[in-house]
């Protein structure tokens, strides 16, 4: 499909696109574009077999380039938009891998002045708790879902390239708006990432005043497990979604309004009733998870 | 160590400790005790070998039984403190394995008139999202903890035999009050269960309006994994342990509006440290949980 892809950011995400792309015989040689204190990582990610070779410079990165696609944490989105300005090329594609769309789509604006119809927005939906290029894997979207937002403007056939690399990749692929991908997203991952950090910073505060951790279960390790994401990569989210997690954060504060006032009151049955619902959403969204058509 | 072991309430819990007895030879016979509307239940346990017997009738139960571990939830216990009291046996050691301890001192003082000295609370620490006999493992307690809450007035030597009893089934045992023991639940079990249904509620009610489960990643599905939790015994958790549990979700709530307000204001380093120290406890408590000693 491509002669030479460049991926930016060759860390968990990037690394384990670059695994999967080479596995799947999508392109013939994989390069990284990346920042002096990343040497070390890119000079890993080459022992790994990851990447074929490595630049600092972004002229040579793009030399022979014909796909881009950009996985550093989306606060550092315009920055590489304007790295890569004046090298931007018609016939190389260009997309990224960013958890926030409309953050990037605004940092395309604000660089390109409109948003370039050679670059497709997209999202890898693919937890994982680790990062760095030695926690990439080559199945990591194998089963995945992904998301492209490309606009009015953006060119079809780059979406259609990208549609096909994604599905040989594994995953499965939607289509819809930046602003639907940014809701949906505050809900499913954006606002539970801030639960697992509140939650789980709370207790930690508790653990060192007095051991406390060591009664906690294996639902608590399951429920923590997020709690371990990168904090630069969350950063950035939160702050690029807020206008979309701020709302949720409320919504949720009333959801345990609510559920307090049914302690104090010593309303079992609607506990009753509010646990059972939450059981069966879990089941509803067991069965989408494990079918991703 | 025991004749004959009368489990009351043969479902995950109770299934597991007869299973573990048994394989342990920690017992020569495992009965249980329960309602008319257990019987499908029970006669399941027979046919899967977690009991060799069931009964509805107390007196029948308790003839020959030398230890008794009430597994049923724990707003069940009065009831069972009462069905027991005609036939309570001085000889005879009583235990539970109920996820709060001050409800269940309160029941058995309020049907006996105290605690009586050859009942040891106790609970097993071990998280599990399916419930029944079918889903009972025998090593649901290997290398979990387990919390022994006796009273000033507890028999010593019972209390020394069922901390040889679980620790020969695997399990490290704590020894703690019963007021420390529900306040480290509250935290560590209680509060991470009402926020996980909370949010799987939430999210399911917008599901429901708009596909949102679909795009949501392994992450959320292991953060919503104890929202899986049986509904009868955690309205019964949470009501036998509300004193404990509302100020939590009093303390949570401030968490969140403290990151509400860093979102608001675009306070990146803030937010990163509020990440950055959660990843760290979340780091702890791994240690700690892979290392039960």
């Amino acid at each position: 499909m491509f002669e030479r892809l460049c991926i930016i950011g060759v860390g968990l995400i990037g690394g384990s696109i670059a695994k999967a792309a080479r596995a799947e015989g999508l392109c013939k040689q994989v390069v990284a574009l990346g920042r002096e204190k990343n040497l070390p990582n890119m000079q890993r990610a080459v022992e790994l077999g990851v990447i074929d070779a490595f630049y600092t410079d972004p002229a040579q990165a793009m030399a022979g380039t014909d796909c881009v696609i950009i996985c550093t944490p989306v606060g550092s989105m315009q920055a590489i938009f304007e790295q890569l300005k004046p090298y931007w090329n018609s016939q190389t594609l260009y997309s990224d891998a960013g958890s926030t769309k409309g953050s990037v789509v605004e940092a395309a604006r604000a660089v390109f002045g409109k948003v370039p119809s050679n670059f497709v927005p997209a999202h890898p939906i693919a937890g994982a708790e680790r990062s760095g290029v030695e926690a990439a894997k080559v199945d990591l979207y194998k089963n995945r879902r992904l998301i492209l937002t490309p606009l009015s403007s953006t060119d079809p056939r780059a979406v259609d390239q990208f549609n096909a690399f994604w599905r040989r990749i594994g995953s499965s692929v939607a289509i819809m708006s930046v602003e639907h991908h940014d809701t949906v997203l505050a809900a499913t991952s954006h606002l539970p990432h801030i639960l697992a950090f509140a939650l789980v910073g709370m207790l930690g505060r508790k653990d060192e005043q007095r051991e406390i951790f060591k009664y906690a279960a294996g639902g608590f390790r399951d429920f923590s497990r997020i709690a371990s994401s990168d904090p630069t990569m969350w950063q950035d989210i939160c702050l690029a979604n807020k206008q979309e997690i701020i709302p949720l954060i409320q919504q949720f504060q009333a959801e345990l309004n609510q559920v307090e006032h049914l302690l104090q009151n010593g309303d079992a049955s609607a506990l009753f009733e509010t646990f059972s619902y939450a059981k069966q959403a879990r089941q509803r969204f067991l069965e989408i998870f494990d079918d991703p058509t």
